[in-house]
C-alpha cells in the first residue's frame, strides 16, 4: 500500500479545535484523521478509517478464534423487540426514536441483544445447536445528553458486540471464559494497556459483568484496586457493613438550636464548642447528612428519594445512579419541597423519614414507597447503634445522639456514597487506591433476562424445554481508536502502534533536488516489496519543516527522511515513539527499515 | 478459512418466505444468507455476510485503482446541509427524519452529496487540490413507499457512493470516465451482466447520468436499445417530434353525441359507424385521451394537471414521475374534480385547457399554472395541424376535427406516453426494443449544483474563485447480491461465481462411515492449504439427501462428495452451475478442485 501526501485527503491543522478537551480529539481532528459532522458525530477521513479497519481486523480475527461468527443487524429496528424487554421505555432519552412513513415506531439500536434472542430463536430449537457465539461490528447510536472528548462518548459509534447461548450456567461459564480471553488477547494486540474489575450491569441487565477499562486520567469510569487482587468500577464497589453497635443505655436524643450551621463544618464546630462529647470531640463523620433528589422511572413517575449518609460523604453521582438504575437521577426542585413539608431543607432528619415516622406503608417491586411517599435510604454505614447528630426537621435546629435502629429506621440501603482511597475493599483485601478509565469493553452474563422475555428457548436432551442461558460482550471499536490516540501521543503529535498505525513508515522528501524525491520512491518501491505501508511525502512546495512537522502529527511510527545526507548515500530513520534517529545507507533503508518495524511489533 | 456445517449459524429452509416475489429474495432467505427483521430491512446472516464482503472488497479494490480514496460519513446527520441544497423537503416522504433528545433535526441519510461537498470546501481551497476522488461504502436510509423484492429495493441498504471534484467540466470528463470504467470492471469482475443506459438524474440534479442496469425481467427500470446504439433507460427516452401539418383548409370542428362511449375503443367504433372519414377508417390513435393526475409539489402544494396524449398510447407511471420530478404524482380525487368544474370526467377536451381556453396565465420557475390553474400538457406527437376525436366537455359529446394550433394549445409537452417496442429512436439509430433491468450503478454529472448550493469554490491559476463541478456514482453494494443471486440460480438452488461465492468448495461427508468423515477432513485440509475456502458438512446424523440438498440450494461453485466411492478410491467433484459430476482420485482430489475453481474463475 502506498499514499502520496501530494494527493492524500488530507490537511492537518495548526490549531485545536475548539471543542476539544482531550489529546486523543485535539489530535486525531488536527492530524486530519477525523472530522466532526454533529455533536458526537464523526466522519472518518482517509487515515482515521485505516486505523479503524486495523482494530476492525484484529477484532475479527480474534472473535474468529474464539469461534464466534460473524452477522450483521440492521441498525433501524422496530419498536417491537426492544418493547418485549422493556427497553423501549428503559433506555429513556438516550434512545434515538423515530417513525417511518406508515407511522410505525423504529428506533436506532444502542445495543442488539433481542435481535440476536430471536434470530437465534427463529433459527435453533435444541440443545445440540448449542454453545453458540456471535457477533458483528456494526453502528450504533446513543443520544447522549453530553457527547464529549470526540470518539471517546459519541451518539454514533462502532461497536462489536458478541452473544453467546448456551443450555445452562456451566456451560455458559465457558463460552463467558472464551470471549474474556479473547478481550485480552484483542487489548495486548492493540498495544491498549487495560484493567478488568467487577462492574454493574446497567441498562443491560444479567448477573454478572466485568468492564475492560484503560487507565487514563481523562476517562469517565473511575475503579478501584487493591493490592490484594480486588478491583472494581467504584459503581460497582460494596460498602463493607460494620458491626451492629450496641445501644443499651445510650444517652437519649436532645434537640438543640444551632443557628447559623449552613455546613458539615460550623456544625461541628458549633457541636464541639456548646455540646462537647463526652468521649472525644464531634467530627462530620458523627454528622448524618440527609441529601434528596428526584428520581424519573422508566414509565415516567417521579420519586423523592432522601439519602442519609455520613458527614465527611460525598454523595457519587454515578455511583447513585448505577444504584437506581434505570431510573434517572436529577436533583429535587422546589415543587418536590412543596410537595414533601416534612423535608425542611437544610434539616432534614430521619425522625420524619422511613416507616417508623410514616407508619406501615407499601412498598413496588422497584423499590418505590407507594402512595408518593418519600423513600429514606442510608449509606451501609448507617448500621443499628450508630449516633448521629443530624437535623432536627425545624429551621435551626439538629438533634444530637439519635440513634440507628432505636429513634430511626429506613426503606433500605444505597450504594451512593463516594468511595475514597484507602477504604477497605469489601473482600478484605487491603485498603483501595482509585484511579480513571476509559472503559473499552464490557461482558455480561445475562442470565436468562432476554431468552426469558423473547421466549427463546431449546429442548435438552430429554426433551425438556430449556431457557437459553446468553451472555453479552461488546468492545467500543471507534472508541479504541481514540483510547490508542490518548495513550500514544506526545506534545508534537500522534504516536501510533505498528499494529494499528495508518501505514508502517513515512518516507519524507526535503528539498528540490531531483535525486531526493527519486531516492525517496525508489526507497518506497522497496518497502512496499517487503510488505511494508507507506505513506511518501512527495509534495514538491512544501518545506522541511513543515513535512517534518506532519511527519510528527500524523505519527506514523517510522520516518525516513531522504535530504542532503543523500549526498553522502545516506538516509536518515527515526522512530517517532522513542525519538531516536540513526543514519543508514541509502541501499539497505529499505531493508532496516523493515527491520525497524518487525522489532516494534 | 474452513467453515462447518455442524456449527455454522444456518438453517435451510424447505419453504419459501411468503412475502417472497423474486426469485433472489427466496433463495437467499431460503439458503440462510440473509434474514428479514422489518418490511425492506435485513439482517445478514454469516453466508450472506462473506458474499457482501467480496463483493465490497472488488468495489474497493476497483475504487482504489480508480484513484478514489476511501473515507466514511456518518449516517445520522443534521438537517442543515439537505436544507440547503433543499433536498431535506424535495425527499419528501422518502427520507427518514428524527429529532434529537434537544429538539434538533436529523436525518438518516439517502446519499451523501452535501457532506462530501462540506468536507472538501472544509480541507481544500485551490485548484491544485484537484481533481478529487473520494467514496464511501456506507449504509443507507431511504423510507421507500412499497420495499419489495428482499435486498433489491430494501429502506436500509449498503451503497458504494463516489464524488469527483474537478476545476472544469473539461477535467470533470476525465474523472466521470475513470469510474465509469471502474463500474465497468466492478460488475465484469462480479459476473454480472450489464447495459449501460441513458437516464434522468432525479433527485441527484445535475445535468448527465447513466445507469448500469443489469437485464432482468423483475428489474424495475425499463430501458430501450436500438440496432443502432442508443439505449436508454424509458425515463429518458424523448419523442421524436413529427413536422407539423399544415392545416389551412381543414374541415371545422363539429361536436357530435356520442352516447355509450365509454373507452376509447367504442368511441372508435361509434366514429366510424356514424362519422366515417372521408380518408380512412378512424383508429385510436386519431383520439386525443386527456388524463387527470394531481401532483404535490416538495413545498407541499398541489396541482392537478391534465396531459393529452394519443389515445392508443397509456401513461407510463414511472416516466410521468421522472418528467415531473421532483413533484409527486398521484390519480386526481373528487376533490379536485370538484374543484375545477371545467374536467366533465370522461368528456374532457382541450377546448376548456391551456392558454387560449383559459387567456394570458403566469407560470411559476417550476412550471406551475399560478392561481390554482388546471396545466394542460400534451405529448410531443401532437403537432400543430394533428386532428384529433377528443372531449367536447359535455357528458356524452366528443369533438371531431379538433385541430392542434388551430382549436386548442398547451402549456407544454411532456414525456409521460408509453415508449413501445418499434418506436423510433430519438437518435434515428432505428426501432426500439424493450427490456427490463435493475439498476446496479449510476454515474451523474453534478455539474455545480451541490458546489453553488454550499459554496465549494477553490482558487484557480489566476487566483479566481472558481465554483467546483463535481460528480456523483452510486453501486448498489447490497442490490448487487441479489442480483447476483437473480442472475445465478437454477430451480435446486443458488450457483454462485467463484468470485463471490461464500466458499470456493463444498466438501460432503456421507454415511456412518468414520473413514469417510477422515477422507472429507483431509481433502479440506489440503484445500485449504491451496488457498482455498472451504465448507465441509461434517454433521453425523443427517441423510446424504438433505446434505445434498443443502448443497444445491447454498450453491457453492465445486462441491464434493465422499462417500461409497472411497472405498474404491475415488470421490465425486461436481461443478454446481454446469451440474457436471467426475469421479476423481481421492488423492488428488484436493489438487483436481484447485484446478476447477481456477477454470471457474
Amino acid at each position: 500500500m502506498l499514499m502520496r501526501m501530494s494527493t492524500l485527503f488530507l490537511r492537518t491543522l495548526r490549531d485545536d479545535p475548539v471543542d476539544a478537551e482531550v489529546d486523543s480529539h485535539r489530535l486525531l481532528v488536527r492530524a486530519g484523521y477525523i472530522r466532526r459532522a454533529a455533536p458526537g458525530i464523526y466522519t472518518w477521513l482517509p487515515l482515521g478509517l485505516k486505523v479503524l479497519a486495523k482494530v476492525e481486523q484484529v477484532v475479527r480475527e480474534e472473535m474468529a478464534a474464539a469461534g464466534a461468527q460473524e452477522i450483521h443487524f440492521p441498525a433501524l429496528l422496530p419498536r417491537e423487540p426492544y418493547e418485549a424487554t422493556n427497553r423501549w421505555t428503559e433506555y429513556g432519552p438516550n434512545l434515538f426514536r423515530l417513525h417511518d412513513r406508515r407511522g410505525n415506531d423504529y428506533l436506532l439500536a444502542p445495543t442488539h441483544e433481542e435481535m440476536f434472542t430471536l434470530v437465534v430463536k427463529d433459527l435453533y430449537s435444541s440443545y445440540k445447536d448449542l454453545p453458540l457465539a456471535l457477533y458483528q461490528i456494526q453502528t450504533k447510536y446513543r443520544d447522549e445528553a453530553r457527547p464529549r472528548a470526540g470518539l471517546l462518548r459519541g451518539r454514533e459509534f462502532i461497536m462489536k458486540d458478541a452473544y453467546t447461548f448456551d443450555i445452562d450456567a456451566e456451560s455458559h461459564a465457558a463460552s463467558y471464559q472464551a470471549q474474556r480471553d479473547a478481550y485480552e488477547r484483542i487489548f495486548a494486540r492493540l498495544g491498549l494497556p487495560y484493567v478488568i474489575v467487577t462492574a454493574t450491569s446497567g441498562a443491560m441487565g444479567g448477573s454478572r459483568s466485568e468492564e475492560f477499562l484503560s487507565p487514563s486520567p481523562i476517562g469517565e469510569d473511575t475503579y478501584v484496586r487493591s493490592a490484594g487482587g480486588y478491583a472494581a468500577n467504584v459503581e460497582a464497589v460494596t460498602t463493607p457493613v460494620p458491626e451492629p453497635v450496641p445501644f443499651d443505655g445510650a444517652p437519649a436524643a436532645h434537640v438543640e438550636d444551632t443557628p447559623d450551621t449552613p455546613t458539615i463544618a460550623s456544625l461541628v464546630d458549633v457541636a464541639n464548642a456548646r455540646f462537647p462529647r463526652p468521649d472525644g470531640s464531634w467530627t462530620a463523620a458523627d454528622t448524618l447528612k440527609n441529601v434528596v433528589v428526584a428520581l424519573t422511572h422508566p414509565d415516567g413517575g417521579r420519586e423523592v428519594v432522601v439519602i442519609g449518609l455520613p458527614g465527611d460523604r460525598e454523595v457519587d453521582l454515578k455511583r447513585l445512579e448505577a444504584a437506581v438504575e434505570p431510573a434517572a437521577v436529577e436533583a429535587a426542585g422546589d415543587a418536590d419541597f412543596a410537595a414533601h413539608p416534612e423535608l425542611v431543607k437544610g434539616y432534614i432528619g430521619p425522625s420524619a423519614l422511613g416507616p417508623n415516622a410514616a407508619g406501615a406503608r407499601d412498598v413496588a417491586p422497584d423499590g418505590r414507597v407507594l402512595a408518593g411517599a418519600v423513600r429514606y435510604l442510608l449509606d451501609p454505614r448507617v448500621v443499628p447503634g450508630t449516633r448521629w447528630i443530624t437535623g432536627a426537621d425545624e429551621a435551626g435546629r439538629h438533634v444530637f445522639e439519635l440513634v440507628a435502629g432505636r429513634d430511626f429506621t429506613a426503606d433500605g440501603t444505597i450504594e451512593a456514597a463516594e468511595v475514597r482511597a484507602g477504604d477497605p475493599a469489601p473482600d478484605g483485601s487491603g485498603p483501595l487506591e482509585l484511579a480513571r478509565g476509559i472503559e473499552m469493553g464490557h461482558v455480561f452474563d445475562l442470565g436468562t433476562k432476554y431468552s426469558q422475555a423473547l421466549g427463546l428457548t431449546v429442548l435438552d436432551q430429554n426433551g425438556k424445554s430449556r431457557v437459553v442461558h446468553m451472555g453479552s460482550y461488546g468492545v467500543g471499536v471507534s472508541r479504541a481508536v481514540a483510547a490508542l490516540a490518548e495513550n500514544f501521543h506526545d506534545e508534537r503529535g500522534l504516536t501510533w502502534p505498528v499494529a494499528v498505525a495508518p501505514a508502517h513508515v513515512h518516507i519524507i522528501a526535503t528539498g528540490k533536488d531531483e535525486a531526493v524525491f527519486t531516492a525517496a520512491e525508489e526507497i518506497a518501491t522497496q518497502a512496499q516489496e517487503r510488505g511494508l505501508e507507506v505513506l511518501i511525502d512527495d509534495r514538491r512546495k512544501v518545506s522541511p519543516g513543515v513535512k517534518f512537522a506532519d511527519a510528527e502529527l500524523l505519527g506514523v511510527p517510522v520516518v525516513v527522511v531522504v535530504g542532503r545526507g543523500l549526498a553522502d548515500g545516506v538516509v536518515e530513520v527515526r522512530r517517532r515513539a522513542a525519538g531516536v534517529t540513526e543514519e543508514v545507507k541509502v541501499a539497505g533503508a529499505a531493508g532496516h527499515v523493515a527491520e525497524v518495524v518487525a522489532s516494534l511489533r
